[in-house]
């Protein structure tokens, strides 16, 4: 049977580039001549520079900043994997669209727009959310594929088209943000299948379960792999988007298509905790070279999220021992992204100082 | 002997109290019923919550805040401690002045006020330098004490009266800042003393030593502890001043005193990298209770700056490879205390949304 792939995201993925290695080298000498010792700022000089090759430029900047809350339910749920009913997810893209959520409030801070995108949940049509919903929520992974290839392509579009949307007005950066009960338990399937990390050791407490139900979430991921024919070595029997059709998300694979959109774009991703980390796997293995795009933010308490970044060598910045989601703690970035910017343009150099 | 303490530094140790159990518990119980998972804030929550018990209040304010950034001068450079001259103090005051060090670039984006004080530089007086000279640089404490025990009392109180001001002036916390080319040394010397850990393991390479003259480093850290009587149970033999004037710094003493009077004046202390690690430590052993003023930003990658946080129980929140001092690590936390206020101030509870 033939692999239909989707010609956004066939477009899509042609146009992600290697970063420019002349700008980061232009910046780096830059910054080796500012007054202090070389290196000496360590992870905001690499960020600079990264942006740079990133955008292109010996100039780069970090003004206009959104993130993007992809809003999704899931089947699975009914297997009792989560703390909270379903109901949950439409009441928070409500609190979203009221500006009292964790993300409206630290988006504020920080100077970032928030994007809310309905791309799955059972919530009805709210106003201020963006209404581009697939379906009301996955199917149950536990019996079978959570969704169609054809519909995690669309959702992986979906997020595409809100980026080249994003592109075109400016943005420079994108943090991934997330909302959906249940969304820890595709998220940690997605990075066993991908990682081949044990189950077990994958699998957290998410919004608050005890140890008794964080086993039976366990169980619940290995039957959904297992269901799904998807062993430790899927790379011989699947491709990465039949796995996040068959164990993914819909805000899962929304989240993948802002990823390739922004990197598509020369746009900076930030990722959040483990939904934007399984989001990053899939990306990665979609179009390795939308690595060089993301920057890892938070290390979230969730043990997923560590074995996706070590996956994919991103080192989080932030340790604030968060489990949100929302994508509240990649907001929490931009101020470090904004203070390598100006440590580049503002700071004196060596020269200047007479040494 | 009679040991004299200094009556600004008795009388700012006697108001060093506790935290506000009562303030910390009514904000404790409005975060847990804001609109997340009990907990999923991790470090925020406990951020906010710290600061209502430091300021007393339900409603802890962040606006105005400022870096002190303590200078002075080392003796023990001239035993080859140093990728840099002691002249680099100087210069870089001046560049502190005219706004192009890292510090000002990253104040000015967190909105924080620079205080720059020679309180032991070598270098002229400067306009825009607060001079509270007590002498051009320590002496070499490879070969006898840095300063006099009156020396480090009176820097210390140099710290206590500038903290005095500023909390009259409405400021809420402060960042830790230093300048002075050597400090690294006495820096690992009094972790040493106070930590007990091995010297080697806590000497670093500074502003960019190589391996050969760090063991050489490590050497001149072991003789001035020998030189100035302090094995690695100084408690039996001397006090926390006595190690400090042996084998510390006058800037690192100014910071001792920047904690102590922050603590007296109930405002937050934001600890920076290796030098504010050691003048931490020597501020929790003369008052152990001022641990509860302070915050950890980064983990530098000096040696003595994780053995120093973990010896105050302390968990940086940054994770940046940094090793400029300055401050620039510290003001780098100002922007995840503001959104520890604006989550308590501005989310949504549960109640309001209906669960």
């Amino acid at each position: 049977m033939e692999q239909t792939i989707g010609a956004l995201l066939t477009d899509t993925i042609s146009h992600i580039v290697e970063t420019d290695k002349e700008s980061m080298g232009a910046v780096r000498r830059r910054v080796d001549n500012l007054t202090k010792p070389p290196g000496s700022l360590g992870s905001l000089e690499e960020m600079v520079i990264r942006l740079a090759g990133i955008q292109r430029t010996e100039m780069p900047v970090m003004d206009k900043k959104a993130v993007v809350v992809m809003c999704g339910d899931h089947g699975v749920v009914e297997e009792g994997v989560s703390a909270f009913p379903s109901e949950v997810t439409g009441l928070m893209m409500g609190n979203f669209t009221r500006g009292g959520a964790a993300i409206n409030v630290f988006s504020r801070r920080m100077g970032a727009e928030v994007i809310v995108v309905d791309v799955g949940s059972k919530a009805q049509r709210l106003p201020g959310v963006r209404d581009e919903k697939i379906k009301s929520g996955t199917e149950n992974m536990a019996q079978g594929p959570a969704m169609t290839r054809d519909e995690a392509i669309r959702a992986i579009e979906i997020g595409i088209g809100i980026m080249k949307e994003l592109a075109a007005q400016g943005y420079k950066a994108v943090a991934l943000g997330d909302m959906g009960i249940g969304n820890t338990t595709p998220s940690a399937a997605l990075t066993a299948a991908i990682t081949g990390r044990p189950v077990d050791e994958l699998t957290g407490k998410g919004t608050g379960i005890d140890e008794v139900k964080r086993r039976a979430k366990a169980d619940i991921i290995e039957r959904s792999l297992s269901v799904n024919g998807i062993g430790k070595h899927w790379r011989s029997t699947l491709e990465p988007l039949d796995i996040l059709a068959c164990v993914g998300g819909l805000e899962i694979a929304g989240l993948v298509g802002v990823i390739l959109g922004a990197a598509a774009h020369k746009m900076a991703v930030i990722v959040d905790g483990v939904i934007a980390g399984a989001a990053a796997l899939l990306a990665y293995e979609i179009c390795p070279q939308a690595i060089s795009y993301m920057f890892a933010s938070h290390l979230s308490e969730e043990p997923a999220h560590k074995a996706a970044l070590s996956y994919l060598e991103l080192s989080p910045v932030l340790h604030l021992q968060m489990r949100l989601g929302e994508g509240s703690g990649a907001v929490l970035m931009f101020p470090l992204l904004e203070a390598s910017v100006a440590m580049l343009n503002e700071m004196a150099t060596f020269d200047e100082l007479g040494l």
